[in-house]
C-alpha cells in the first residue's frame, strides 16, 4: 500500500494532524518501533519508545504532534504521520494489513446439535462442537472446534465462541462477544452451607449474563449464583485466567486484567480497571471510574473515581508513602531506639 | 407449592423454629431478598440485608429468629419461617424448585472407549469423550462431553466430571465427586533438577487421589509427584483456577477459594479455609481449622486454630493492627522527624 | 533390579563418590522418605529429611556424602548410595523404574487434518484433534486427545501435546516441548485502545514462538501481540496457570511458577526464576539470574541477579528486616506515643 493511501484511510479517523513523506513510499506491515523492519510502519507515543527514533529501521511512522519528533524523522529520511492518538491510529494502520482469523460459514459434519437447539444464518461450527437442547444462536456466530454448550445456553449475532469453551446452562451471551479459548462460562458457584457433615453443596440456581460486545480471556471463569444472575456488562473486557465469582455484576466498559480474581457477589461500576492479579472480596462494592493498581486487595467498597493500590487498598497516592516508608522501616526503628538511649541516658 | 407445603418439606432438616403465614400462599420460587420477585421465597441472615425487609418483593421469607423481623414481615402482609440457620434452610428450599441440569444414562455414539475399561452401571458418556486404557468408572459415572481419561484413571460412583476435563494417567477419583469444567487433575508436577545443560526434567511417577465427595473448581490443577500421592480428603471443596502442588495432601472438609495456589508438599489439615489468592509455600504445614483470609502468604507452619492475614502471614488481629499502622506511616515519620529536631535543638 | 545394577546404571551420571551394600539386595522401585516401602529406593537432601533415616522403611537410600548419615544408614542395614547431587541422581533413578505414559505413533481416525497440513514421520494423533490449514507438525510429534491447531501452527520434532490442548494460528512450538493439558498458547493479547465508544479490539496481528525444550503448565497462556512475537526462550519451564502476556520475552532456563503473571511487554533474562504467583508489571525488565520469591510484585526494571521479595519489590534480605518490623508496628507505635508523652510533660 503506498503511503498517500494509507494516509487517506487513516484519515476518517478524524485524528490525523499532518503527515509529511514521499506518496509512492510503499508500506508493506506494521511494526514495533524496536522491531520494525524496511516498508513498515511503527508508531511512537510514550516518551520511552523516543530513542528509538534514531534506530529503527521502520520506513513510516505515527508521531505525537511534536516538531521535534518530525524533524528526526525527516532528518532520517522517514515518512511521519502526526496525530493526538498514536496508539489508536496504529490500531486502524494494524486492520489495514492484517485481518484476523475466522472460520466462514458451515457447520462442521462432527458437530452435534440437539434437535431443539435454533440456529441463525451463516453461522459456523467447528469440527467436534456440542450444542445440547434449547441453545439459541444468532447470525453469524462462530463456534471453534470442540466447544461445548450446555442446556438453554443463548449466543447473540457475530459472536464468536474459541475452542475448547465450556458454557453451562442457561448462560446468555450477547452480541458481538469474544470468548477465549478455554474460558467457562456459567458453572456452579462457590456455595456452599456449613452442616452437620461438613460442607453442603447450595445448588446454583442462577445463571450468567454476558452483554453485548464483552470479551472474556483464555481460560477464565465466571459462575452463576444460587439465585438471579451474575453479569458482566456491555463493552467491558476481561483478560485470561480470570475469576468472576457467582452473583458479581461488573459494568459497563471496564478492563478487568489477568489473574484477577472477584470474590461472590461484588459490584463493579461502569469504566473500572482492574490491574493483574487484584483481588475483590465478597460483596464489596466498587465504583464507577475506579483504578486499582495490580495486586490490589479490595475488601470494602471503593468510592467511584477511587484510584487504589495495596492490600489492604488504600488511596494510590498514600500507599506510594507508605511503601516508601516501608522499605525505610529498618531506619527508622534505628532512629528510635537513639532517641530512646539518649532519653534514658538523659535520664 | 404452597406455603403449607414448603414449610412440611423444609421440616425434616429439624432446624425450624416458627413459621407464619397464609398456609395457601403460593410460592413459585426462590430469589435474593434484593431481587425476588412477587410469590419468590427470599432469605435474610446477617445484617448487611436487613433494610431490604422493607422493600423486597418476595412473598415469603426465612429469617433469623428475632422478633422484630418477624414483626416487620407480618406488617408487609410477607409469609416468614424462622430458623437459626436461614441459609441452610435456603438451600434446602431452592432443592425443591431446582434440581440441576445432569444427563441420563447412555453412552454417546462418539464415545471412545478402550476395550480394557470397565464402566459401572448407568453411566452417562457424553459426546467425544475419550477414555483410555485400564480405566474403571463406577455405577452412575457422568462424563460430559470431550472429557479425557488418561490410562489408569479411576471413578467412583456417581461422580460427574463436566465438560473439557483430562484426567491424567492413574488419577483415583472417588465417589459422589465433582470435577468442574476444564479442571486438570493428575499431569506432571513442576519438578526438575538443575544439571549442567540447565532444568532437567524430574519424571513424576506418582499419583493424584480425590477422596469421596470433593469438588474441584473450572480450571483448577492439581499435579502429580514424583514419587508417591497427592490427595485431597473426602468433602474438602476447591474453587476455580485453584493450584494444588505435587505431592500437596489436603485434609477433609477445607473450602479453597478460587486462585489459591499451594506448591510442592503443602500439608493442609482438616477444615481449613483458604480464602481467594491465598499462596502456601513449599512444604509448609497448615494445621487444622486454619483461616488465612484472602491474599495471605504462607511460608511457614501454622498451628491449629491460627487465623492469619497478610504476607507474610500474621495473626490476623496482629495483621489488622500493623495494616492500620501501616497507612499511617508518613504521620508515623513526621512525628518521629519532629522529635528528632527537638532533641537537636535541645542539645 | 539388583542393587549392584542400580549402581552400575546410576554411575555415569558422574556424581556418584561411593556405595555400600548387600550387591543382590532387590531394589523394585521408588519412594520418598517418608512413604517409601522396604524394596524401595529413596533419598535425602535436606536437613528437613534427615530425622527419617531413623524411621524409614526404604531398603536403599541415596545420600549426601556425609560420613555421620552413612553410618547411620549401616547401622539401620540399609543400603546407600552417595553424591554430591542425591536428588539429580535420584531423578535418574526414577527413569529407571518409570517410564512416562506417551502413546505410540498412529493417527486416530477421528483425527480431523486439513489437506494443507504436513506431517512429519511417525507422529501420534489423538482422538478429536482437529489440525487446520497450513499445520506443520515435525518427526514423532505427539497431540493429545482433543489438541486444537489453529491455522499456520509449527511444532517441532518431539513435542508432546498433552489433551484439550489450543494452539492459535500462527504459532512456532519448537523441538522437545511439552505442553500440558489446556494450555492456551497464541490468542489474542489484552490490547485495546481507549475510544469515545469505549474499548476498541487493537488486533493481535503477532504471533508466539516456543523455543525447544520448553515447558508450559496446565491451563497456562501465552498471549501474542499486536505486532512482532512473544517468545519463550530454549529449556525454560512455566508451571500451570501462568499468564504470559502479549510481547513478553523470557530468556533461556527460567523457572516460572505456578500462577505468576507476566503484563505486556515484559522481559525476562535468562535463568530467571520467579515463584509462585509473582507479578511482573507492563514493560518491566528483569535481568539474568534474579530470584523472585512467591508474591512478589515487580514494577520497575531489576538488575541481573537480584533477589527480591515483596511488594513494591525490594532486596529479599531489606524485605526480610521491613516484614519483621512490620509485625511490630504496634509495638513501635507504643513507644512513639511514650517519647511523645515524655517530652510533653518534660514541656
Amino acid at each position: 500500500m503506498k503511503f498517500s493511501e494509507l494516509v487517506e484511510q487513516l484519515t476518517p479517523g478524524g485524528m490525523l494532524e499532518s503527515f509529511s513523506g514521499d506518496e509512492t513510499l510503499e508500506i508493506v506491515g506494521v511494526g514495533s518501533i524496536e522491531a520494525a523492519q524496511p516498508g513498515d510502519l511503527a508508531f511512537i507515543e510514550s516518551d520511552r519508545y523516543r530513542s528509538y527514533l534514531s534506530s529503527t529501521q521502520a520506513s513510516a511512522l505515527i508521531l505525537p504532534p511534536e516538531e521535534d519528533l518530525q524533524q528526526q524523522a525527516e532528518q532520517r529520511g522517514l515518512a511521519w504521520i502526526s496525530t493526538t492518538a498514536p496508539k489508536s491510529v496504529f490500531a486502524d494502520a494494524i486492520g489495514l494489513f492484517y485481518q484476523p482469523y475466522r472460520p466462514g460459514p458451515g457447520i462442521h459434519e462432527t458437530a452435534i446439535i440437539h434437535e431443539s437447539a435454533t440456529l441463525g444464518a451463516n453461522v459456523s461450527l467447528g469440527a467436534y462442537v456440542t450444542v445440547a437442547a434449547n441453545v439459541h444462536l444468532g447470525d453469524d456466530v462462530c463456534l471453534g472446534p470442540n466447544v461445548v454448550l450446555y442446556p438453554g445456553v443463548s449466543v447473540g449475532d457475530r459472536s464468536y465462541l474459541h475452542a475448547n469453551c465450556t458454557i453451562h446452562e442457561r448462560t446468555q451471551i450477547g452480541a458481538d462477544c469474544i470468548i477465549q479459548s478455554g474460558a467457562v462460562l456459567g458453572a456452579e458457584g462457590f456455595g456452599f452451607v456449613v452442616g452437620s457433615a461438613g460442607l453442603k453443596r447450595m445448588q446454583q440456581s442462577g445463571f450468567v449474563v454476558i452483554e453485548d460486545g464483552v470479551e472474556i480471556g483464555c481460560n477464565s471463569t465466571v459462575d452463576r449464583p444460587a439465585v438471579g444472575e451474575t453479569r458482566i456488562g456491555a463493552n467491558s473486557k476481561l483478560d485470561n485466567l480470570v475469576q468472576v465469582g457467582h452473583g458479581c455484576r461488573i459494568g459497563r466498559n471496564c478492563a478487568i486484567c489477568a489473574q484477577v480474581g472477584l470474590a461472590g457477589g461484588v459490584t463493579i461500576g461502569d469504566g473500572v480497571t482492574l490491574a493483574g492479579q487484584v483481588g475483590v472480596g465478597n460483596r464489596a462494592k466498587v465504583g464507577d471510574g475506579v483504578t486499582a493498581s495490580a495486586k490490589t486487595g479490595v475488601h470494602r467498597d471503593l468510592e467511584a473515581g477511587a484510584v487504589v493500590s495495596g492490600f489492604p487498598a488504600l488511596n494510590h497516592r498514600l500507599w506510594r508513602r507508605s511503601a516508601a516508608l516501608y522499605k525505610r522501616l529498618p531506619e527508622l526503628y534505628q532512629s528510635l531506639r537513639e532517641i530512646q538511649q539518649r532519653l534514658e541516658r538523659d535520664g
